[in-house]
């Protein structure tokens, strides 16, 4: 369609300047992970969750991308974590340059990770690359056990997936078992944490499974 | 930002298709709904609830848009109510061009009411006009209460606002008399319709309003 081809001068662009970005992160140490989720899924909260498990062994970073407000931006800046928010305007994604910007106000020789939360989309955030290491996704427990045939690209490009809101599932009919199946089918290896941020449960698999990533690239 | 410039021909193009598609459903007397919500938000459930109040009275189609899969469309043919799918393949919003090729495979001379389900994304299917009468937005409980703070675009397009899952309201800390409040900064003319699909809570004021709307575009 249409569409695509006209985008294309615009990936060309972004993957050019994520290569930039991804450049100067590695030369300053820093892991960055650009987690992604419908909107309300739970991004802000699982990352305040992460920050809290992992605050002593690293300086963390967030940049917020939102279309408006700085409403989870003043969030993380309450946990005394570094925050940019970027608003897009009307754009439903994180773009590289937007990055770049937030990258230049953050103290980047004193940070060791990096938490991008994107824009609330199953869609266009998956298609651009920013120079992160891994891309993650969140899908919470009322979204449905259907969304992996709706949306399979996000499933696809995540490096892990969360699902968050486990302390509802008495509430919803999700099944998590054939959620497991077609992730699985979709992205074999991607491991799978329920998590809820309300009980606790799943977060230190997730922190765990993290801290080796973080690991992984100090070593490599 | 140059994504607007460049995608600006694509509007221009999707209006007049837009345009035509609006002229062919006034001639044949449909009224068209246009249904926007983040992925998970009850769209298809609140669909299925509002044919079983009103197809009695109206003959109703369906329009399903997914970037993938067939899911939706099949629980609305279930329902005895002619359905056509569009899989979007990466897009993240219904366009003008994929509305004209659903309403060609549609029975139009026998249908009062045709109601679109949009992709699940709260930002980019508020850009595109489609021919409809109304656009229409769902926000579920479980997202929370800030979303008008952070996707203002969706709550000022949508001539109604439906607040669904309602009776997960004890499980979740959504304020409704803020969110009521914020939505009728931005959007004073639209009526806010908290419902349940599980307990039947509020369906009957949404579907009255609807009548309404359909009544008034049948005596224009």
């Amino acid at each position: 369609m249409t569409h695509i081809d006209i985008n294309k001068p615009i990936l060309d662009k972004n993957d050019r300047l994520a290569q930039s970005n991804k450049e100067l992160l590695h030369k300053k140490g820093i892991f960055t992970l650009d987690l992604m989720a419908s909107p309300g899924a739970g991004k802000t909260t699982a990352i305040l969750a992460t920050i809290e498990a992992l605050k002593d062994r690293y300086n963390i970073a967030v940049i917020e991308g939102d279309i408006a407000s700085n409403v989870d931006a003043l969030k993380i800046k309450a946990a005394g974590i570094p925050a940019v928010q970027i608003n897009t305007g009307g754009i439903c994604h994180l773009e590289s340059d937007m990055i770049r910007s937030a990258l230049d106000q953050l103290p980047l020789d004193n940070l060791d990770f990096i938490i991008i939360e994107n824009v609330g989309n199953l869609v266009c955030t998956t298609e651009f690359y920013l120079g992160e290491d891994a891309k993650v996704m969140i899908l919470s427990v009322p979204e449905g056990d259907d969304k992996p045939h709706k949306y399979p690209g996000i499933f696809q490009t995540s490096k892990a997936v969360l699902v968050s809101k486990t302390d509802t599932l008495p509430v919803f009919d999700f099944d998590m078992d054939d959620f497991n199946k077609t992730v699985g089918s979709l992205n074999p290896k991607a491991p799978i944490f329920p998590v809820s941020a309300k009980s606790g449960e799943g977060m230190s698999d997730w922190t765990e499974w993290l801290v080796a990533q973080i690991e992984a690239k100090r070593l490599s």
